[in-house]
């Protein structure tokens, strides 16, 4: 599937929606804001513009984006599903495996893949593939080139929620002008930005809370005081019956530490299988430790895995990374 | 001091900095970014147009914005200080008593009165008092009327830092399109937003993370899943090594519970004195409560204090609460 085609299409999408009246729109799997909202933005728009519009992902809409309006719309994939379309608009999905089984639906119909991932492999017939915070940005511009009348609450806080999370909330290094020029046009449509945040950011179960007040309690610091770190022994989440789940973000706390550079976290998934997060604040390069054990990542977030004693990878990692940051 | 005086001076204000030298800008007591940002880059600006500027607070500049540039510039009052002005610019303080000693260097000085707070009593002789979301906004409004060519990278950190602040990161509900249009403009002057979003947002203590610890598990709902709420005993403290400003954002927590509309946090100051502090998240108006226990507040954020033990004041008010949300 992978073809080298041109890039930054957006006149021949124009014409593609234009001249066609049934549309397959798809994103990736463990789906997040940016492609639920640029999925529903993109849907709204296209009804509005009288044609018709199947929106299928190859998994589950999370519980917090269930606020969305049409998000209930969204079907997940299986194999009985029989969906007669022209073009399919694969947002957000940096390769097409990214889409997963949702190929299975496709035969000889135009391909429309609009994406922010710098390393997007261009697969579409038709791609418009640009340097954003969001893909949602994207399909902003798209809509404001179409028809910007179109624009209503629903469709504003769709793209509202897609810009909110992957910028995490405007703070992140991706966030724009652009970015902010488009959330200044949204606000005009009543977007409740508190009530997006809140279901984003804010949503805790009772038990990642109480997760949470036992990871804090294994905090430890250096000497320097340049490196924290936590741990999640397994037992602790039978303790208070948490998931996986629940522990995410959780590597944000040593990272909040006034003076911390490098953050770390350690995750017991099986006794002899240590998930290890890393997370640095301005310059140490977290990926050059990760890759000691076979990891990856980049320079602000890498992980490993250890098949080891949480102990011994404790110390392991924290031995690698005290021997790294007196480089610097 | 209190006068009814017009407001919305724009232009004389813009008058009286083209027609005096030097200048003296404050703001209120208990500092925070909005005006620490706000009176920085009015002193910015003001020396960029060739003035002669002091600032000084009664208060010290707290640790969280000593990033900013110039902040050590910033003089903390005392009497023998001697400074010779001919206008005085006060930011972001509603009154007069805002400024607490600041205002014994005054003797027949013009007074400039910049602030977005709608109880303003606009008692400057000249007065630019209007809806936004941070003073700082007012102060990036005036810049551009003056002169735009003068804004540079700490100029638009200060600004940013004053936004942020205001706005939680856009996330709270008085941010506004012009909020995001400012924050646009500012980013092309190189502003490191993720770095004073760590400044501001995540620059725990050692003490607080262990703090938030003890506290989270004290966690309790009620049966609705509707009323959530922490305490924090005055042992906690001495326990871990916390001062209450550790405490600070506590009341997030049991906020973020998925399903919660009313937190509550409890804090025992001394044996019999229990400060309450009371959120919601929609619809419930927390004051109604505060005010049976001679509190105040506004809807979402409400406070009073109670002069009984911890767990008579716990079983009170979430009584009231109880009482309370029955009626919606």
């Amino acid at each position: 599937m992978k073809k080298m085609n041109k890039n930054n299409d957006l006149d021949s999408i124009i014409n593609i929606i234009e001249n066609n009246d049934r549309f397959l729109v798809t994103s990736h799997v463990n789906p997040d804001g940016d492609n639920i909202g640029s999925i529903l933005a993109l849907k709204i728009f296209l009804e509005q513009l009288g044609k018709k519009v199947e929106v299928v992902l190859d998994d589950e809409v999370p519980d917090c984006f269930s606020f969305l309006s049409y998000s209930q719309d969204i079907k997940e994939y299986n194999p009985e599903l029989e969906i007669d379309f022209d073009v399919l608009f694969t947002l957000d999905s940096g390769d097409w495996e990214r889409i997963s089984d949702v190929a299975d639906l496709v035969d000889k119909q135009v391909i429309v893949n609009i994406d922010h991932h710098a390393d997007n492999t261009l697969y579409g017939d038709y791609n418009l593939v640009t340097d954003a915070a969001a893909t949602a940005e994207l399909i902003y511009q798209l809509i404001i080139e179409l028809d910007k009348s179109k624009l209503n609450q629903d469709l504003a806080t769709a793209i509202a929620t897609a810009l909110i999370t992957d910028t995490g909330s405007f703070r992140y290094s991706n966030t724009r002008p652009e970015t902010h020029q488009i959330m200044a046009d949204l606000l005009d449509f009543d977007v409740d930005v508190n009530y997006i945040t809140r279901q984003i950011f804010e949503n805790n179960t009772y038990q990642s809370l109480m997760l949470k007040a036992k990871v804090l309690e294994t905090l430890e610091v250096d000497e320097t005081a340049k490196i924290a770190w936590v741990k999640i022994p397994e037992h602790f989440l039978e303790e208070v019956g948490a998931t996986w789940e629940d522990a995410e973000g959780i590597v944000g706390y040593p990272r909040s530490l006034q003076g911390v550079e490098v953050a770390v976290l350690f995750k017991e998934y099986r006794p002899q299988e240590i998930k290890v997060s890393l997370r640095s604040n301005e310059y140490f390069a977290v990926d050059k430790v990760a890759h000691q054990f076979d990891g990856g990542g980049h320079a602000k977030a890498a992980g490993c895995l250890l098949e080891c004693g949480l102990e011994e990878a404790e110390e392991k990692v924290i031995e690698a990374v005290k021997e790294e940051i007196r480089k610097y």
